[in-house]
């Protein structure tokens, strides 16, 4: 528990190191809101400080103080997040900020903002930030900065790391940690620098950049991206479908090992799979009569966007032919890479699971064969199967409670199944009344909780929020630390007794 | 191979044997359409006649020949069962027709026809009774009747067989089939009895018997049973429930261990879902203004058509609140207990899955306890738990790819979604165009096809459809073929040059 408190301080910590950025921001715009965040900062600080007071002396971490850690620290950087949205007024109601905060963490991008045109340049950047820090990772930042949790950090990264499993890249914590973040970093700046060139004014391009390398979603112009140019189009399009990659693809790629990279199985289904999509819905609105090299960079970026997760638009895809749309529904399940900042079920779990059908099959024709599934040129050993399946099984039924309770607001179904799709699987808008144009402050206040858990659960890769209410371990904790009181109080009695 | 034809002659053989009931409905009603059933039977009995000619010495039947013969059985038996439909000019098209039977015999009940009130007795009888055939099963049937196959006749009854594991009732599956449908014929009478007496005419309640026995739901009258007392709703209510119990607990009821049968596990999730539904539902559509009896009832008729899978229905949900909607669609992936003759992904495979995930969440508290899975009072084998993973990946499959395909209609994607929902889990009426007052004659025959393979896939538990479209089966089986020909001239040529 205390361990857990800790950690929980040093997120606060490095929030208040975030919140730096804003409040530069609104010193160069010359913004009054800056004042706010800079108020959240100390707030911050002065917490972060007070838990992080006195190191534990035992640091134990198991898979469940590794959950409960980052379930906890998520909401907690959401909830202290959004108070300067609130403060400024700018969103003036609690739930609302804290959704469109979790929305940016998170990299869902789902906005219950009408109009975003009027923010000021601080909450505006600090909203598209919100993408950059959520997309690697906070704790993976905790890892990479700080020396400190000893040798089981694993559990950490475990818990806030995309995919069935991590490949530890390099034999230590802290060095994956700084790896991953000097990659991440480096995409960014390159796609900034490209979009600049590309004519747009450096402050959009930054915010575009971090919320494309977070395959978060949130736009700074009503209509997302239908009204810049298309160069600028294909720059944010190419630079999506890069951050869905697995990121040990760059790794390789920066030691030099091109053959080893070019390799990867879950990129090559993943470009395949991209590429296909592309076509197909090519086909398919070609019908509308646009120009051919239009028709295709919105298929391609309409792909791009729901299979990365991210969240853009470039194109109302609402009201395209309900082939495409099924399509695009259907991609916003897959998601991208494992590894990578995009979300979904992630390609690499739904391969695996056709996979393991076909070699199912198989052993209808073979019954004595010994049935064996193979990805990335290994075969998948039955713990890793058996967690996907488990996997699956955990987000049907999150996503089933989901929309029944959504449903409770009468919306029509596409309004209800999309707005949890596109909530769960961070993507940002659906269909229909949740669709590009459109966003979510029509919904009510529970079904608003619901989505932030189903944000949360499906960035964190559900273990970590389902655990969070799952009885038995509030039973456990409470009477772990029931029973400590006890003794406590049992041995001062016998001490008092001597 | 052989074995594979001498079975479906059978089928055929027995196919036949059922046009005398249609036949002698013509007799009564002195329709001139039972001219062409009488013709159909004399080319059943035929065919079925040539492939039983001779029993091949050897009769081989592992899973894989039992699941072949399963899915081309059923083929043939809806190709054969179509024509009369055809030719009677009653579904002039052969694609319409061919759905139709094959609906009827899925036990789906999906219609094309948007005006059922002028089909003849005979052919309306027919309709119903595919319901009945296939909602036991004509394997089972076969079994029960013919002493035939050997020791290996389990890998027909398990392929034909809803749930995840066949229980073996009695030691000889002979003795199984044959008392599963004895307790089939006892439940249906009683309640064609109950029908007749509430003031129904003798053949619409025998139409209705046979198609809640099934769990079928094609109707006689367009509006299905919207138009019928509150008496008659409430028996057919009452008894979709109690055919979507498994079958077990009759058998045990039969053999008067009643403590024994109320302690069926499944059955008790069952029926605390239905329970629950139908609250959940009579207040969410008590706002518009019905009497309290009536909400019950329509919400209580509606959980039961969905949750059984049967499809009959009394009032049109699709203009109910989102809500219950939304309830109801998923209630129809739940769908029956295993062992029942309703379809769906049955409830002891829901149940296991979720105990799975919550020993799983337990598995983060615990990590070197055991984890376990009880279902039943017994621990859950772990190829059983693998092949509902395993179905589960299938019916997820075959769904998304059937949803893809059926939306190249541009139909709206309630309609789309539904109506691939509806002939998958072999319910029948979806939402919107394939709502419970609509048809499904408006989609083309691409969709057409697609969903007479959902509804053959659902209803044969989608291994035997899924290994019928699975390229090394086909490999395989030309393969030794082509092997066994050459074998046989090489040693002609032996012969020869000696």
């Amino acid at each position: 528990m205390k361990s857990v408190l800790y950690i929980l301080g040093w997120i606060l910590n490095i929030e208040a190191l975030f919140m730096l950025l804003p409040i530069g921001t609104a010193v160069i715009y010359r913004e009054h809101e800056g004042i706010w965040f800079a108020l959240v900062m100390a707030i911050l600080a002065a917490l972060g400080f007070l838990l992080t007071w006195r190191k534990p002396k035992q640091m134990r971490f198991y898979m469940r103080e590794g959950f409960v850690c980052t379930a906890l620290g998520w909401i907690a950087l959401s909830f202290f997040g959004c108070l300067p949205f609130v403060w400024t007024g700018e969103i003036p109601r609690l739930i609302d900020a804290l959704f469109e905060t979790v929305s940016g963490f998170t990299t869902t991008g789902a906005s219950i903002l009408p109009k975003v045109e009027f923010m000021s340049h601080c909450s505006m950047l600090w909203r598209c930030f919100t993408h950059w820090i959520g997309g690697m990772g906070v704790l993976v930042f905790l890892l990479a900065v700080l020396p400190m949790v000893g040798g089981s950090n694993m559990q950490l990264m475990r818990a806030e790391s995309p995919g069935p499993s991590v490949g530890k890249l390099v034999p230590k914590v802290r060095a994956t940690a700084l790896m991953l973040y000097r990659l991440y970093i480096v995409l960014t700046v390159a796609e900034a620098v490209l979009l600049i060139l590309a004519g747009m004014i450096p402050f959009e391009a930054i915010c575009t950049a971090m919320g494309t390398a977070g395959t978060g979603g949130f736009g700074f112009r009503n209509d997302s991206f239908m009204s810049f140019s298309p160069a600028i189009q294909w720059i944010v399009a190419v630079f999506m479908m890069l951050f869905g990659v697995n990121f040990n693809v760059y790794y390789l790629i920066s030691l030099g090992k091109l053959r080893d990279a070019s390799r990867c199985e879950e990129m090559r289904w993943y470009v395949g799979i991209i590429a296909a999509a592309t076509a197909l819905i090519t086909f398919n609105i070609a019908q509308t009569g646009m120009r051919l090299a239009d028709t295709v960079r919105h298929a391609y970026f309409q792909v791009c966007t729901v299979m990365t997760t991210t969240g853009f638009s470039s194109a109302d895809f609402d009201l395209w032919p309900g082939f495409s749309k099924a399509l695009l529904v259907m991609l916003m399940y897959v998601g991208a890479c494992a590894g990578s900042t995009g979300g979904g079920l992630k390609i690499s779990r739904i391969v695996i699971a056709v996979k393991a059908l076909l070699s199912y099959l198989g052993g209808f024709l073979h019954p004595h064969a010994v049935r064996r599934v193979r990805f990335e040129d290994k075969d998948v050993e039955a713990s890793t199967l058996f967690g996907i399946y488990i996997y699956f099984i955990g987000a049907f039924v999150i996503v089933v409670l989901s929309i029944l309770l959504v449903s409770l607001d009468g919306k029509d179904l596409v309004t209800t199944f999309t707005a949890v799709t596109a909530t769960f699987n961070n993507i940002g808008p659906g269909l229909a009344q949740v669709g590009p144009t459109a966003h979510y402050a029509h919904f009510s206040t529970l079904s608003k909780l619901v989505m932030i858990f189903d944000m949360l659960a499906g960035r964190l890769e559900i273990f970590p929020m389902l655990l969070l209410f799952y009885p038995p371990l509030w039973k456990e904790t409470v009477g772990d630390n029931l029973r400590r009181l006890r003794r406590r109080r049992r041995s001062r009695n016998a001490d008092s007794v001597a």
